[in-house]
């Protein structure tokens, strides 16, 4: 099966999920129904859910109801987008080609649906079938761990916010990314670890493949941001540089940026020696991570 | 122990529980911490947790550890009400008599507070000590629906906005209410009776009871928002007069609110006659939420 095919399959399986998992917008509150719907069905990659089954699949061939874990770290995402295009925050419009969830539902409803997403996510964990409780309790654990604010995604965006105008150093770069969009990157690997029942040595050895690509996705992240055009990305290009953010080319330039890009793709592939060809998917999405243009 | 003795004494043990589980301000981001604690520990009554931790002690004397399990209420308690007090949504600049946190650490830090306070409530229930993995799990489940959208917090929420201006009929102020209040109210019963080990008979009647008090809660808030000054309430009084909110004496009048509110108040003492003394503070508490002038 190639990277496209399985990519391919892996999103439909998420959507089915996510589709079955987050209530229809025929039932009451409808709007808010719709609003939660009309950012987690707008085209997104499902880049993280799919770490989480690939990871999985690592240990064990097919882990029965993974997609259902997979699809909270698209609830989590999701709701990360919504709030960090807020007026308040990155006062953003345009986000996969579509109008922000603000533009079309009010800011209220917004706010509203992002607490709705987070708050689903851990409500999806907690009516897992198929694996004992204590791994939905680990789940839990890691999925609230890698949100949050200590060295978490909400520890990233606060660093993000707070870095905005300051001196672009490498320690403060890093210090911004590792949370912001690391780690829950990582926790994504993780995530699939535990619920396929991971060894320790297999726990550790993702651990490190998701910190490779978690570093390699923003630094790309960063690159396509000045490189690109909004049209190609579906978001606003050259935001970064407009609103003074620290990335990896204003601290290191592009040349290097995409060097050290390269690098955290082979550093992925190396941390998954252990695996052989169980870890063949990994594998191509560290390389898809580094190469795409959008 | 007296009832004030009680409260003084819960309030002391779930207070000393939120600062052990909540980031110290010294932990980096400090802002983000920093506002997080603000809100926590602005003088909050705690009767969500309080409400659990008297039912817990319905069953069991005393379950070492309730006061974590419980803590997560005043967590998601927490956020509801800084994420409500955003300009977007209620644009309210006072709340338990000092500046909300939108006006004191801006709306961006206001709104990742709140994600924050309710990412770590499910990192804590994930963390719990002294239970086994299945009532974590089920504790984590109670929460997410009792806050989400289906019948939870977020749905009153909704139907409370889009409520405003219309026709304050019996059956839409039913709608907004039993899930604004009501339902992490009946929640926090609830996980006392999980956390407990309940029965299907006790759980059930503390559920019952829980319904009860949520609405007498309610019920007195929208009279209390007619009859007293924001001073005494340490929040802006008459908003809802203001916004034309759907409420109780809007919908009923101020005298046959007040007898709504003492009915509730009965049936929340006929759904114990089974603990006998067990439920001496629940029965103080719901006794307490009628009565009181704040």
């Amino acid at each position: 099966m190639s990277i496209k095919e399985y990519l391919a399959a892996q999103t439909a399986i998420v959507d089915a999920a996510l589709e079955r998992l987050v209530p229809a917008e025929s039932i009451e509150p409808q709007t808010i129904h719709r609003a939660m719907r009309y950012s987690l069905f707008a085209g997104g990659k499902r880049v993280r859910p799919i770490l989480c089954i690939a990871a999985a699949n690592c240990i064990a061939p097919s882990p029965a109801g993974v997609e259902d874990a997979a699809s909270s770290l698209e609830m989590i995402h999701t709701y990360s987008l919504i709030h960090d295009d807020l007026p308040a925050l990155d006062n953003d419009d345009l986000r996969r080609g579509r109008p922000t969830s603000h533009k079309v539902f009010g800011e209220a409803m917004a706010i509203l649906a992002g607490d709705s997403l987070l708050t689903v996510a851990f409500e999806v964990l907690s009516n897992l079938q198929g694996i004992d409780d204590s791994r939905k309790v680990a789940l839990i654990r890691e999925l609230a761990t890698s949100s949050g604010t200590v060295g978490g995604m909400i520890a990233g965006q606060v660093h993000d916010i707070e870095g905005e105008g300051q001196a672009p150093t490498a320690a403060l770069l890093e210090r911004i990314h590792r949370a912001k969009t690391g780690a829950l990157l990582r926790g994504s690997v993780r995530m699939g670890a535990i619920y396929a029942g991971a060894s320790v040595s297999q726990y550790e050895a993702l651990s490190a493949y998701g910190e490779h690509i978690g570093l390699a996705f923003q630094i790309v992240d960063d690159i396509l941001d000045v490189t690109q055009s909004s049209e190609a990305l579906g978001k606003t290009a050259g935001k970064d540089a407009a609103q003074h953010k620290i990335t990896f080319p204003a601290v290191y330039g592009l040349e290097a940026s995409a060097v050290m890009a390269e690098q955290e793709r082979l550093a992925a592939h190396a941390a998954l020696a252990q695996f052989g060809e169980g870890a063949v998917h990994l594998r191509e999405l560290a390389d898809l991570i580094v190469q795409r243009s959008a």
